[in-house]
């Protein structure tokens, strides 16, 4: 059986991307070559069905069927959360018991749009943990950029104290340091449980964000054995080595970072690295052009020698 | 078989509610009742599946129990229009064809999210009809209130002209009343075909709509009887009696169209006059305190009275 | 001297419109005359260099000669309130000066756009507060439509404790009829000092919100005198009466009430009315077309007639 | 006299910080300072008053005094480009004669909030360039990250075409490297006049854009020196070169480039460079935390060992 999700989660739970066939259907082939692919590098958990996920563009029995697909192919070996973020609280609840049945850790749970006053925003998690009962792990989704909704840092302090299953902080505002230091004063000061961090933003900030408190990444980059690498060094203290290993990969990360566009960079990189078969996305969603391949080219092109420079070549 | 949405639609298509019980399922006999009460009362069309028919909180499968049935019960007597918005094309293309094989009219499409320049706005439409084809005739849903994406009257005149299957208008912007001015004008300065005009907002401008070209409204007002009776008073040239019943009504179509709450609003209404059995929303949606149902109190007893005065009484 | 701002403040402070000629200019002698228009229609109170004031469009010098020149004309016979928002702290604490010593009652500040989360607004205002002083009285403007800057009656109520200079609301959330009864709930609730509360949204739910504990409108709809019967007959207990005055008017209210385009209608109402000698607006400002003086010419010859039948022709 | 801003204006534009003192009043002799500091570096042109020039928080006088102080310490070395932007007309005609006056080469503009669609967008431009004149050039900065407001190639390449004096685009869209090449391929396609593009973002994506056809830099960096020798080096065809120099910088280019905590970064890293006394913003402003002091000091220390390696030290 899965372990739950628990607060001293950590490392990189990569978000994994939604593989499809240059038609548009779910490729699940290349879906076991992406599981295959993040496990042999390392990674921590996943995260299927994020915003990252194309999640809102799935049919529901395709969500389901590609949720238990890769818990299947994951086989209990790490945790794998599911994003199950809905406008409505009874779609949530479904898809929620779906994952858990099927061997999920724990959910993940962005607010719905138009909370716009801290109390409706209390309001709603005290419906969502109500209606999903006090046994499913949650992690909750912190990305305004995307929901336009905000938390202050006392407010999630107290959503902690009163909701034991709140486990986990995908911390993806931004700018957000400031915030992610105040989580972790708050937690100190009022002897809150402390709750695990993962951070997002496709990794932009990741070793300031883990001198600040964040115990590793939740993201999707191209690149995972970057990610696992640079939470490694920290975590044994090397925040040098860790730093070198960052910057070298800092101008992809920053390429593949931007919002929207970024998803077909991700997608078409791991195309290239021949861990999926096709880079498509589906519609409405961002195209490459002649100019975005050519880019990626040069830029993978010079991490590669960089990667050479600093001994980390192939 | 039903008759397709073409440009000369005009009246009253009223957007449904979507009936729950208290438990949140799906009430399919206050649903027969609520057709009944629509066409009973007159209605020239309707419209299933709208924002305010809950839409993005229904599964799937319950959409298309829903619209299925509403079709069947409406048996071709009048045009139904369901909603088939969504962040993926996928989904849309899916939700039209289950429509329109179950006897829909046309379906209206509102755009997604983040379209935030016209070309993106007008690639976005492209893509829709290509995967949608010329055989479906659609509605074009302009609500940026809730959308955030704005189209003008130049964009939608060019998509008129392009798209021979896009047959009506749902006009929602606000302050909207000099842009359905411009549509209008635009049409005959390039002599493009005279699309449908529906006005949205909650009939809030109705009369003034009607005056500036609009064919009728689409809004989902709990008295219908209203918005049919101004729409045919126009139609043979009587605004000043027009405006007495609209005016008379006002002070309860300004209540409702509070954006969010109006929709517990409206759904009490129909409650109160019998058409359905629960006033239920689904969470995360709002819920009406004690003063909220003495406002609506107030506000009913108040219309009785001053539909006696005008010679409207019951 | 003039009396400050307490929170007992209660009836209708008008927010003066601020008049220029057809070249732009600011014109003062219309100024007087709306003065004079006004106080000869009963009001308690005024608001200048409000947001419907046109403020961010009058220059520096503008803005202090404009708000000397009312202050001179009311000459201490009813408070006047000096918008004073602005981005910067040091340009707010400067016109607060000018405006005190030129003798306001009191400012209406609304929060910096871009404060996201309730302990930004908190410490935004902590910095306001701190740089004003203690001595003068604050009405907050909640108008998030224009702001979007949200707060919740919590975090209001958590001000009013903090700052004794904080006496007035000013209520233009929407829809905010439950987040009024939620003020004062929490004020009996927390035995906090019951601050003044007069409402904006043009009058648009004035009487609903006189009921939910409100304790005037402060608008700048053009027919003071509604405004002005409607608060007082409400505080006299005579609901019905209060109503029947004011739906004769709603359909202007609505009508002058859409957010923008309302301005300029307002001007060109109060120039037919003899007011002021030109309805201009300052560029980039909303201009009305041939359909909108039709609209006003209809809805105001509706207004007449409607007043005749119930008694309160002129 | 000061040569006028024209079409083939490139390299680095620099935005001028606004210095002040600890007390927050203007910093005159920090200012010569930052100019000296500037122009010894190397910069081709300087942008003053600009967003992130603090410009809205300072009282008009501050302004004029602050930008006619900085042009005489220029002396027509460079050309000056003023940010103008306002609210209202009146406000920008007058800053813009002061800075013409003064010796400024141009001004840059962005549209005012709430210009929702293309039509609304022109005519707010219309209006712009009719009250300026035909004399002034002028560059429009597209910042929709902060002023909601989104331009299409298309529009932007038809305002080229409609006015002569608009001959510069400061790109900051975001993601935006498939809008440059859209507007230079327009720029092409319709034999338009080619303007310069300038690009922002706190130097983000510089070699790409600059790949894609933009002509340098318009941003603060507070390392000016990164952004003219990346802009150099390009010019002469060494792209290897340039994005060895760029990724030597990039951890504090994005350290830098996050929105509205970055201002009192770069302003405390020009601090440090001992060009200016204080690194104070004005209220209400972004400080500064312990933990934000230590980063800045381990991505300073980090790129001097860095720039060490690459044969760039000091």
């Amino acid at each position: 059986m899965t372990k739950r999700l628990t607060e001293d989660a950590h490392g990189v739970y990569i978000i994994s991307a939604t593989p499809f066939t240059d038609a548009g259907e779910l490729d699940l082939s290349s879906a076991d070559r992406l599981v295959d692919f993040y496990l042999e590098k390392g990674i921590t958990g996943m995260t299927v069905l994020g915003m990252m996920g194309e999640a809102p563009k799935l049919a529901p029995d395709e969500s389901v069927t590609f949720l238990k697909h890769m818990l299947k192919r994951v086989a209990g070996q790490i945790p794998v959360i599911v994003g199950v973020s809905s406008p409505g609280l009874d779609n949530m609840a479904r898809l929620c018991r779906s994952s858990m049945e099927a061997g999920a850790a724990g959910v993940m749970i962005a607010p719905a749009a138009g909370l716009t006053t801290e109390d409706r925003l209390l309001t709603y998690f005290i419906q969502v943990f109500e209606r999903l009962g006090p046994d499913i792990p949650v992690c909750y989704q912190d990305f305004p950029m995307t929901t336009g909704v905000h938390i202050s840092a006392k407010l999630f302090n107290q959503m902690v104290r009163d909701f034991p299953q709140l486990v986990m902080l995908k911390h993806e505002d931004w700018p957000g340091l400031n915030k992610l230091t105040a989580v972790r004063n708050l937690e100190s000061d009022t002897s809150t449980r402390r709750v695990s961090i993962l951070t997002g933003n496709g990794g932009l900030f990741l070793p300031m964000e883990l001198e600040r408190g964040a115990d590793g990444a939740m993201t999707g980059f191209a690149y995972p054995e970057m990610l696992i690498k640079v939470v490694e060094l920290y975590r044994i203290g090397d925040r040098q080595a860790a730093n070198d290993i960052f910057d070298a990969y800092l101008p992809l990360v920053r390429h593949e970072q931007q919002l929207g566009a970024g998803l077909a960079i991700r997608k078409e990189i791991l195309r290239r690295r021949g861990v999926i078969t096709s880079a498509a996305t589906r519609a409405p969603g961002p195209k490459l052009s002649k100019a975005d391949h050519d880019d990626i080219s040069f830029l993978t092109s010079r991490l590669e020698k960089r990667l050479e420079e600093i001994g980390h070549g192939s």
